[in-house]
């Protein structure tokens, strides 16, 4: 029986990490089958946080899949988000709370739902066999819950997510909200973070219509930390667009204190296009956009549509 | 909450059938849910045979799905397979054991395994829930899983399908070998079938890198009733490539009793290809391929692989 490796996506977030890690007991525990997490590029303030106030050990960075392995892909289906060196056809498992974008050459196992995190997804899967996570892994799910859903501010919140939280936190007994405003502050944390990598830590590129669309993410307690370096952050999305032959580039400082954004607009297309789907006028190359947080649920969708006329 | 129509693919055959009418017991007994089965198309004698036998009604034609309605696709997932008038937004449910080839713009509910019938997966949740299907729905299952393996001789057979028949069939009570040999019979049958029923009953158009290729697929324990009708088969399979603006179309006559088939081969381009292929020569524009059954296992992943280089 071939050994299963599992990696998230490309500019890997707390969830796709965390639900690597559990997918790893899951596996183990509930299926019997030898696997192993690794993680797909490098890790955010928040991730590396909650990775060491839990003790648990960062994953590798995945570099190849041997020839008696296959793997598990967690948190995205998109061909685009698949880590580089990973062969599609090696695929056997997808877990995932995505929309479907994937061809595969045989048919492979494939949950995918639509709720909160992967990382609810996951612990669902333990709870339906009828078998607990360990204390570590309720605790990265729970991480990953309240990290991919903004202490369940964010529009994909399901109540499902919430009771499967609550579920696990009989088993992991965190301070939720002790715990969340540690993670937040380190997420908001600049320190060892280059402005590329506040472009690209959470940044992923979408096929819409028949454009190619980037759109980065930067969640913060302190939007004006990132906001002082507008200049810079323009220079290098910039640089990044034309580097990646893009049609559009988008880049959003979401506030997650206040559940606003700020879209920043590179250019006039990104204006043109913005402005119509949004209804709102961007001013100093920001568009401010309320209650907006949700790249999956607000932006992506919205953008995919106006795209695809 | 909206009602959830079911409907398996374009076509159909007996698996897709009984795996829709057993998904509405799932979806009410198991999710609470509100569901209808239909189907996308005239029976196969096979399949009529099961649901009179049975005495099930047979699920009204789809004819197009109401606003106030969802939809669970069942035993497919590629767009070509899709019944006409089902409108993409509307699907929030896929049960398949086929591989991935679809795109949703939202994230939906998705189970597809590696297992050898859809009815297989149907009764696997069923099963993992802890509830018994009804005894009428565990023989519709058992059907489903006798037909689409071929009672068990095709490629696509697991343990786990051969576990879950006979877990069925603790319910379904059925004299299995009594009952496929009846269900083989039915399927054989030629009364009231025309020659583009035969071409086209279990029919089925694949994407194959950028060619689009029809097969059709007849089982039999009677190859010879079908092949006097040779060249009345011939052209009708020319027709309808022509009609279909397809790049090669393929018909296979499956006996199921010796476990082979004749691939019929209507032209130059379709006679380079299947000889490249499987390393055969055609005669008399027939191939015979020895232990060839399954068109999902035999014959589309080859053609795939050599079509995409």
């Amino acid at each position: 029986m071939s050994k299963i490796i599992i990696v998230g996506h490309k500019n890997p977030d707390t969830d796709s990490v965390v639900s690597s890690i559990a997918a790893q007991e899951y596996f183990e525990k509930v299926l019997g089958k030898e696997s192993k997490a690794y993680c797909a590029g490098m890790l955010n303030n928040e991730t590396k946080f909650i990775l060491e106030k839990l003790e648990v050990e960062i994953p590798k960075l995945f570099e190849k899949i041997e020839d008696d392995e296959c793997a598990a892909i967690v948190d995205h289906n998109q061909p685009s988000q698949i880590v580089d060196g990973l062969d599609y056809g090696k695929i056997e498992y997808i877990f995932d709370h995505h929309n479907l974008n994937i061809v595969t050459e045989k048919p492979i196992f494939v949950r995918v739902e639509p709720i909160g995190s992967t990382s609810s997804l996951i612990a669902k899967m333990f709870f339906e066999k009828g078998i607990t996570p360990s204390e570590v892994t309720s605790k990265l799910l729970l991480s990953g819950i309240l990290s991919d859903m903004l202490n369940f501010t964010s529009p994909t919140t399901t109540d499902e997510d919430r009771k499967l939280a609550d579920k696990l936190n009989e088993i992991a007994k965190l301070d939720m909200q002790e715990f969340v405003t540690e993670m937040f502050k380190a997420k908001s944390s600049l320190e060892g973070i280059s402005i590329e990598d506040v472009i690209t830590l959470d940044y992923k590129t979408f096929e819409m219509g028949s454009k190619n669309v980037g759109i980065g993410t930067w969640e913060t307690t302190l939007p004006e930390s990132v906001n002082i370096k507008k200049d810079e952050i323009f220079a290098a999305l910039e640089k990044k667009k034309a580097l990646e032959n893009l049609d559009y580039m988008f880049f959003m400082v979401v506030d997650i204190l206040q559940g606003n954004c700020q879209l920043y607009i590179i250019g006039d297309a990104e204006k043109e296009l913005a402005e119509k789907v949004f209804g709102k006028e961007a001013e100093n190359k920001l568009m401010t956009l309320p209650g907006v947080v949700s790249r999956k649920k607000q932006i992506v969708p919205q953008l995919t549509e106006e795209l695809s006329k």
